[in-house]
């Protein structure tokens, strides 16, 4: 039906060369990763993750960063990004010509500790130390991600105080970071993350917020559209529904871009994307081997997913 | 996170042995459908298509509706319907102690021909017939499925002006009937099925509603979600997702009731079910051979699931 008004926008993230790749356990050849990522970027994907500089021993499926960074280097038409979960990594990323970085931190303890192997207060220190050395970057970008902002694999229930005693922590060492409320389990329920993100918007107005999914309880559609339906205009997804965590136990993979871009472009929300070309780019990542894929829109005859 | 104000409860009516048993080629053995329905009931299901009253040269799934029904007949502590395409459906329906039926017709004069081989007028004046014979009847309450009322498999979008058509037609003949718009094959979006609700909510605010979703392209739970947004408060679901519809090419399951029931429980929407006795006979559903199921909760570890 048409309406007076357009409703706003919505910028899909795409996440699937880092939450996607570092999740198959033998490391993609670096070409087959490139591919893939600029079949992405045909596919009118705007954000992307790279993927993320850390260390090679921890997750060797990022050891290519390099080469994959010095491929899109100054790509135009696209803000690409990368995942750090320290100075260290931020070093690199800017070194690499990556101004535009994400930064990891989970809400939950045991989760920092076992996915970055340090305290939260340790690793909002890594934060601080990441805005003083790229004080002066031109064009510098800062996401803050807030893993675990729900659930933990360790404890259950995340609270919500928790979350926002991390949140007023990071924003008062990155006032003018993008923070995302990351659903690291796949277990939020939406009404809770229109919730969560209600109290965390009225509490910093002036922030820009994201938010990211997966799918492991088939919530991850209604996730992504009730932290819309709160004012969040940047959602993250992963083509073909790739992934999970290998640090967040019994996680499926993201929300599916092509399932997130159908719930928002059938509705009237503009996503940008080309779905024909989006669809074929996950039939691609569904066929490489190793990799763990969701999502339903692949499944549908494919005219009646395009049209 | 607690709220001073609890939402509103949703009903979720389980359909499972009436739109899911059909869609498995080889007919159950009644005792298999009669264990699965008292366990969905053990589960706290308060609402249930039992089947329906069809031709079962046609639909061969149901020939032992009348056994089924004599079973459960008087059941007392859950409103258990059978759904009926005609006049003659509906006099079996009473004949065998159901006073509550739910009478089906499609929007689309396409998918109503195929799905009960009349046209919409046809329909119409069948279920003219059913309020004329069934007036007076203690304690009668009727429900319309208002198919295909978002997508055809025959002629795609079906038009609002349709849907509106359709529904003030069918008022006019049972003013105080339940109104259901039914997502037939499950290419209904959140915001559409949000918006088409409102409409037609907005058009006769009296009227009480339901919501009946596949889960084909993913978007079923979100969809429910939206549907209650809207203020529907009957939401429609088949254990483990089983089903589909034989006169809808490509549409798979129900969407899952067991993803429901996370989906409103979770976010503090009250549904009377227990999620661990569910999940029981979601199991026992998967296990028929021959039914194709769905779902995402199931696959989670049950503790998970459940907690």
């Amino acid at each position: 039906m048409s309406e007076a008004v357009a409703p706003p926008s919505v910028e899909i993230v795409e996440v699937a060369p880092r939450d996607g790749f570092q999740s198959i356990a033998e490391p993609l050849p670096t070409a087959e990763k490139i591919a893939v990522i600029e079949g992405l970027l045909d596919a009118g994907i705007t954000r992307m993750e790279l993927g993320s500089f850390v260390s090679p021993k921890a997750i060797p499926q990022m050891a290519d960063m390099a080469e994959i960074a010095a491929h899109f280097r100054g790509h135009a038409g696209a803000r690409l990004s990368v995942l750090v979960p320290n100075a260290k990594g931020a070093e690199l990323a800017l070194q690499h010509g990556y101004p535009e970085i994400v930064f990891v931190v989970s809400v939950s303890e045991a989760h920092n500790l076992n996915n970055v192997r340090q305290t939260v207060a340790q690793s909002l220190d890594q934060l601080r130390a990441i805005v003083a050395a790229t004080a002066g970057t031109e064009g510098l970008r800062l996401r803050v991600d807030l893993g675990t902002s729900f659930d933990c694999p360790f404890i259950g229930t995340v609270p919500m105080d928790d979350v926002a005693r991390v949140f007023r922590a990071a924003l008062a060492i990155a006032p003018s970071a993008e923070f995302a409320l990351c659903d690291t389990t796949g277990r939020a329920d939406p009404l809770t993350v229109r919730k969560r993100f209600a109290a965390v918007m009225a509490d910093s107005p002036e922030t820009s917020w994201a938010f990211h999914g997966h799918d492991t309880f088939g919530m991850g559609v209604a996730n992504a559209l009730y932290a819309y339906e709160a004012g969040v205009r940047v959602i993250e997804g992963a083509a073909a529904g790739l992934g999970g965590c290998p640090f967040a136990p019994g996680a499926t993979g993201n929300t599916a871009t092509e399932d997130l871009d159908f719930a928002f472009a059938e509705g009237g929300i503009r996503t940008g994307i080309d779905r024909a070309k989006l669809l074929a780019v996950a039939d691609r990542i569904a066929a490489l081997p190793g990799g763990k894929t969701g999502g339903h829109l692949r499944a549908v005859p494919r005219p009646r997913a395009v049209a």
